[in-house]
């Protein structure tokens, strides 16, 4: 299985989900190795590197991409396996932005108070080890953190003409910043637009959930992922699937809204998945799900709402494809 | 060690967090067995028992207890230690009660639709087994899922002199329902009146997180728990310990803001901790943490923050109380 | 008409709806002029009387009451008509409590920010005007206002044995810091306990919609109100009548729950009113109400929904009690 | 003074804020009377036109626009003086549209209820009597109502390349229906891009405050607006004057964020119009602003916050622009 490699130059970074371009055009079935940059496009490489003087707000979370995938139409199912996710970079970078994240007043939850104090931070990478190190700015603390690497950011062009910005997550997936987005993950999104113009970025060397502070580890990443098509059966809102668990994501505000969206997307597969009423669906779930917060920090926030395969009868979905696509990613690694 | 037993008559539950005169007085240290009945009052036994008809809201959540703590005062930090948690019963019971649950209109998400059918569904456990078995309504499928025991609510009086119904996850504990409060967990509460006057009540043989229908396999329960007190101390909002995370414990309105509770008070526990400034606390829980919702359905809505400790240097709470009631705890089982 | 004069000392306060024992029993008919501290007892009498200082947060909100209403069961209407409000001091104060108030974060919007500086405004009163003067601090702009005297607080025990403090907006009334709790206002409150248990307190000299800053002009007050009963016909929210308006009071967190709280209660009342299908009241309602937001600061946020009843077709509530209330009360002035 | 007329045709219709190329070039000073088609795009005509069958949600509150004010750039201000708006048509719409509006589950607000039933309703102008005639479905009351006309959507292009749907209410303005954006109002927006391209539309002959159901009394509207721009000086969210009022509207989730958004830019534009410091400036506003809600059922929910220039010292923003442009609208009337 070939692999088609992208290196996009800064002048051909997206900062939005459409409106931009296709960078190239793909079959489904292609796989690609796409190279990001992160969050800052760079711009923080020591403590030292404040955001507020550094980083241009308008200019985060590029975009590699957007690819057009031959013969995808509005209605349509694209299915993004990752195949493997590497850190580009030897050093990420995370930073406590003036007035963006979580445990701050922001454009948003509009205060009068002061900003936190801009502070950087930087993880160096070990990759013997395959570690981060966290290292405190006030004490001496330090501390060595497996890389987990994910995706903070992966899209398709919104319905309706709409353009988005790459910082904000919603039906059509973009920046839900959550932890699942990694590699052995399928990501199933509905079609919007011809071609369906997917992107992914703002690559993170681990996140915790919630993402709190505002910024991950953020690192340039090395994506390996494969392109499927399936004709129709467009879900409402974002769909994951790995060996262990069916997932939706939610995305809105307030948080609850994010999370009622997921569940009942949730409850809207299990029916397709095990012929199951909606009552039923919503009581089963009730019992089974882990519903981990993706992000409490984006234009819209983000829940994941999980159900571990384990405990449930055997199933497929989109006929079995992320199965098959584990199997063909073995391929390739 | 003594393990003192308790089982409440009917006319002894209590229906409130502050506002009954104590059951009994327990020394710290002591062991205490406790019956307590499921949420319902024990009167959905069959699917055909409707909420509507059999189940009278204004008492729900019955509590064992309140139990006066010798010695507790206020601005101490009452620890509860679950040794163990049993079904008491064959059975568990969960239901659609109408206009009350995470997917439906509410008395406080007030919409002018009609409610969702009222529905009782009933799990036969399996103690051989350890299951209990979902059993759909409109379908024939039927799913054994391992029993996972919990209590839905653990809190002591309030401050102020307030009393609340056993409905309410609050800064005093309460009706958190979160699955982390297991055996094996030690609860930290801060104490606001003396004696703390802690009861406990609404076991679940198992519950999703976000308990979206409004309710779990609710059951009656056996639970063993130490009691200890910790002099001064007092942590703002409700802390978990378990052999593997620290964790906390926010409860309010909107989503985002249980959440941000929950994160601030680990912020501030791992200033206790490591000795971390808060911004630094900020940044390393923002890469590590796992953040499970509770539920999206109590009178506030509870999020959990936590942090796993293999991923950080060995440090203790509270003089290592945790270490120590597990090793007691060995003992009684 | 008789009129009972009320004046509590300081350790008659109640800080909480609910479990406090009545202060004095009072038949339906009967005319109160009560007199109540501000809420903060007083302690703020110039602008260096700084409320960390000065303020014991666990004793704000002095309640005036409670008063049993004899025969009122639980199910039956309190209606209360406020007859005059006048100031009862010459001089009002409001202030920016740290961590209070809608423009920082809070104890529940909880931020790692610095708290806004800690200020205290004193407003001169003049009788002769009947303004209260602002003065700035940083500059040296001065501001008469006109008095527009309200009550901040008007509540009844809770239902459930729930007993919650003066600062809690909810369903039994309490603080709801809408500047329509005025004279020529009959407030209309459902019955939980028996006596009904009111109280009032929490004078405002003038109020803006949503309180920012978490304080109005905080005034000791001499209200005068009439007592009144009617058996059956509790509303499930506050519901306000006077001259022009209709008016339901929402409470709840976030605050679009306390605003749909108000609409779907009026569209109730509307129901009762003008023989309208819900469906039709929620048409005409959304063509003709006003929606002023109430307070964004208390432990609930509350709106309010209000329709002119210029509008509307005659009609009257309670048989008609507003308008005879209206009548006793002129016997009063 | 001439004046522009537009009457777009369908194809000309726009259905979002920025992304569109521009209908007609202005100048500053230019004066338009535009023709603007309803949210329906005329489709609901009687109340057996049901929005299910008849509406095409990915094409409702069609623009008028947008129009490239020569000379504008990014910060500048936009100001857009309404001289006076007239029902383009007889008669109005309204509907309960299934899964959209406030007091119902939404798309956001997910839950597993049925929809409320497909309403629609049809309301007879009376242009002698200047009414419109509310008529029940279930029982037969009719209630005239005075027409107030307003515009739902005014608007510029987002910045950052966003293109959003004419249903959003943001920082450029947009679909904040609220009853302010009437004749004698002038709206100030801050400019994103070249020639600001800015559009109006969703003519409502009445609306409450809020929008309960989600829809107004729905007409086609004939606007006759003046155009002036200032350079630099752009407000950071919408501003508004009219004779009696400063205003400012804030657009987010949840409610309490739009109204902390309209609060805190109120303190801002007070700082400039007299010199407060933003503490001084957040306690005199919350003594004295007036917060009517505007809408819950959009894209995002918006709130005004006004201050009553009666109560304040004579100020003047943006050079005295508003009164300028009241005399310049006395000659167009």
């Amino acid at each position: 299985m070939d692999v088609v490699e992208v290196v996009p130059g800064f002048e051909q970074y997206a900062f939005t989900f459409g409106g931009v371009a296709p960078l190239r055009r793909v079959r489904p079935g292609t796989a690609l190795r796409l190279w990001s940059d992160d969050a800052f496009c760079g711009a923080l490489r020591a403590v030292t590197d404040l955001s507020s003087e550094k980083v241009d707000l308008r200019f985060v979370n590029p975009q590699t991409g957007p690819f057009y995938v031959e013969g995808a139409e509005p209605g349509d199912t694209l299915a993004l396996h990752f195949v493997a996710m590497e850190p580009a970079r030897d050093w990420g970078a995370s930073a406590a932005i003036p007035f963006f994240g979580g445990l701050t007043g922001t454009d948003r939850v509009a205060t009068l108070q002061e900003p936190l104090p801009d502070t950087t931070w930087i993880y160096e990478l070990d990759r013997a080890r395959n570690t981060v190190t966290f290292a405190a700015q006030h004490t001496d603390l330090r501390i060595d953190l497996p890389v987990e690497p994910m995706l903070g950011t992966v899209g398709v062009a919104p319905p309706g003409g709409e353009v988005r910005s790459s910082l904000v997550p919603e039906r059509f997936g973009g920046n839900m910043d959550t932890p699942q987005m990694r590699a052995g993950t399928t990501c199933f999104l509905g079609v919007n637009v011809e071609g369906a113009l997917f992107s992914v970025g703002d690559g993170h060397y681990r996140q915790g959930e919630g993402e709190a502070c505002g910024t991950a580890v953020e690192g340039a990443m090395t994506t390996t992922l494969i392109v499927e098509l399936i004709k129709g059966g467009a879900p409402v809102w974002p769909r994951l699937e790995d060996d262990t668990h069916w997932m939706t994501v939610g995305s809105s505000r307030p948080l609850e809204d994010a999370w009622r969206i997921g569940q009942v997307e949730l409850v809207r597969w299990f029916g397709e998945l095990y012929g199951l009423h909606a009552m039923d669906a919503y009581q089963l779930l009730s019992q089974i799900v882990e519903a981990p917060i993706a992000n409490v920090v984006d234009a819209n926030y983000s829940a994941v709402v999980k159900a571990r395969k384990s405990l449930l009868p055997p199933s497929s979905a989109y006929g079995g494809l992320h199965d098959e696509l584990r199997s063909r990613a073995a391929s390739l690694l």
